[in-house]
């Protein structure tokens, strides 16, 4: 006999709603030997342990940091945290107050929140196609339509782009262009300060909003930093309050995802509206973990961790693009990155990446994320993202030899 | 010249989320002074400060320790936490297992997770009237109707109700009900054995799930726990995998808010739609929150917290009737409550409680939250909830002779 269990009728929005890839991959952390390639996973070495325990021990102690620490708290997050991210906002080229910062559980949570702020069912949101697979989860639950936006000569107009999203019955519209400008989850790569202008008009153009998710910006390796779209758009619009750029960032890639502490940096106007979203989303982000965040970044130490995790992650970088250099056929190309955590594999048309990851991870122990993953179209098929992140430099090689390995027989 | 901001067209969605009464409330607790009925804020004397440092350290020492305290983590939650709460349902008459746990970030991300997977615009959602004001709000988010039910000989049938809920041109219907059973927010009453027979027959008799929301339900003063509706429905339907009883739990009364742990038990099939929804809207609960968490409460000692506070909240309840026994007069009614936060207070029909709010925040220096904002219909313009769980004895006395003091004049 088959067991039939009791199902509710689910919501629309949950037929959009499905296991990813990366979640199931995220498992395979923990098989022993594995050489994950896989999620955008910080180098727990880089971990500020010690540091955090103490932090932890101060925030309890005392009078009254057991009773903010440990109590509810104001939904917009906790004002010494969010104006030392104001001033951090100067080093992007954003001129930025307290009230412009809301606290968000990661950057994953910010997805969410713009989501649920910008997307009536049948919207369109612009993504560049491939674009972070989190995002794709995060906006489907608003149930948009998906349309590709490209920064290079062949971009499209704005009227062709409200064209396609427009649908009389609905009101249907453009909701927002959604981009990661800065060694972009998947690829790796960064727009110059050409593409964001343009990226800029097209948003000027649909008179939508432009959200930058800045999760890798910190990291960069070589080369100079681009300005930020938020800065760009502050010049252009005459302040932060005028500007369409909402902009995503996270402590999660700097110091530790543990925390979960992420921030968006926008108007007043579209923070007010954000602050009622994170009541009723989930009250307020960790008391406690807000003002350990705090003392974790304060006084010169973000810099300080950003400036190790530059040097850490960059000869990880190195080892990858060396190693590929050294064992990939030459039917194969990949990105190189001036930062981050990524570089992107084109592999021959006729290999399926999905297919491959399974070899990969029966035959030699290794794990990536397909490319499909990241396409809103279900193209892809013979791409994938590489992580170099987290394994060490010589497995790295290792890693990277067995893929090889499987790409030239 | 008037300056004009711009802003986004925001989604359908954000005309039904508005500021709330107990968000600015909140931000009396800090006006010095200020005696504050209002939020259903726990305690801070209760709050674990020593342990919870403690348990900080040690979750971050060892070598295993930090990576996974700081490091993402799976969407589902802790194993370990999982365990104990499914070996805590138990003691709530119900047989689960981890799989059948979801960690939350408290109630209110329940809430609103419930609303995403459950609401398809138009749908309607079931409530007692008043019901908890976030739910409303989390509810909200996802465009329901609303619906009341009552426990009480008035009734409706499962019929009534669906032809109510039914738009054929959008194929709207009843997605469910929701309640507080035990300590009710606001009400402070608990639903009888029969009545919580009469809401699962109404679930079985429209095919939808039932939303027990069980946030105080762990903190009895006296008389006997009722069964909770899913325990009821686990004998009902033979298992909590063919159950329709949502369960929603939380540490936020018990040990302490600030760490944002709560969970959801049902059947495998829901929690697997919801850790979907999870990874969709923050990846993970705080790693490190959920590993001190769970050292809190084990080995016992979540039950020893519970005792402590159920003395502690009890005898605050009792300096609360003694004082409106004292000081209101004879037209004010009001509710005993065998457990939780809260006492609901009706005033004569021509007060407004929240012209009264006004006076009694300039003119007594008391805070409360008036009852409109726990009903869906914008009745109950005479009602009040009055929570005892924050003031110290002699506060509570001298708040409620104040307050009379206004109802008196």
């Amino acid at each position: 006999m088959v067991m039939t269990y009791w199902q509710p009728n689910y919501a629309r929005r949950a037929g959009r709603m499905k296991a990813s890839e990366i979640r199931e991959l995220l498992k395979l952390l923990d098989r022993p030997g594995i050489i994950s390639f896989a999620g955008g996973i910080p180098d727990p070495k880089l971990f500020p342990e010690a540091e955090a325990a103490q932090a932890y021990v101060e925030a309890l102690s005392g009078s009254n940091g057991a009773t903010s620490a440990l109590q509810y708290s104001v939904s917009e997050g906790y004002a010494p945290l969010r104006r030392w991210i104001a001033n951090h906002m100067a080093t992007r080229g954003v001129h930025a107050e307290a009230d412009n910062i809301v606290i968000t559980s990661g950057s994953q949570q910010a997805l969410d929140f713009l989501g649920k702020l910008l997307l009536t069912p049948g919207d369109t949101a612009l993504l560049t196609t491939p674009t972070y697979l989190g995002a794709l989860q995060a906006f489907s639950a608003y149930e948009p339509n998906y349309d590709t936006i490209s920064s290079g000569p062949t971009n499209r107009s704005a009227v062709t782009y409200a064209e396609a999203a427009a649908h009389a019955a609905t009101g249907a519209r453009v909701a927002f262009a959604y981009v990661v400008p800065d060694f972009a989850n998947p690829t790796g790569e960064t727009l110059s300060e050409d593409e964001r202008s343009g990226l800029l008009d097209l948003a000027y153009d649909l008179d939508v909003p432009l959200l930058e998710d800045s999760a890798y910006s910190a990291l960069r390796f070589e080369g100079n930093d681009q300005p930020t779209l938020q800065a760009l758009d502050c010049r252009r619009s005459g302040s932060l309050d005028q500007s369409r750029v909402i902009y995503l960032g996270t402590f999660s890639k700097t110091v530790a995802p543990g925390l979960r502490i992420g921030w968006i940096c926008a108007s007043r106007a579209i923070v007010n509206h954000l602050v009622l979203l994170k009541q009723a989303s989930d009250l307020n982000a960790s008391g406690v973990n807000q003002i350990v965040m705090h003392r974790l970044v304060d006084g010169g130490r973000y810099e300080a961790r950003v400036a190790t995790a530059r040097g850490h992650y960059r000869q990880k970088r190195d080892a990858m693009l060396r190693a590929l250099s050294t064992y990939m056929p030459s039917a194969v190309s990949w990105t190189v990155p001036q930062g981050g955590f990524f570089v992107w594999l084109k592999v021959p048309e006729a290999v399926s990446s999905a297919e491959l990851l399974k070899r990969a991870i029966d035959e030699a122990n290794v794990a990536f994320v397909p490319g499909q993953a990241f396409h809103h179209d279900g193209a892809g098929s013979n791409t994938l993202r590489l992580s170099y992140s987290l394994p060490a430099e010589s497995d790295i090689d290792i890693g990277i030899k067995r893929l090889a390995g499987l790409l030239s027989a």
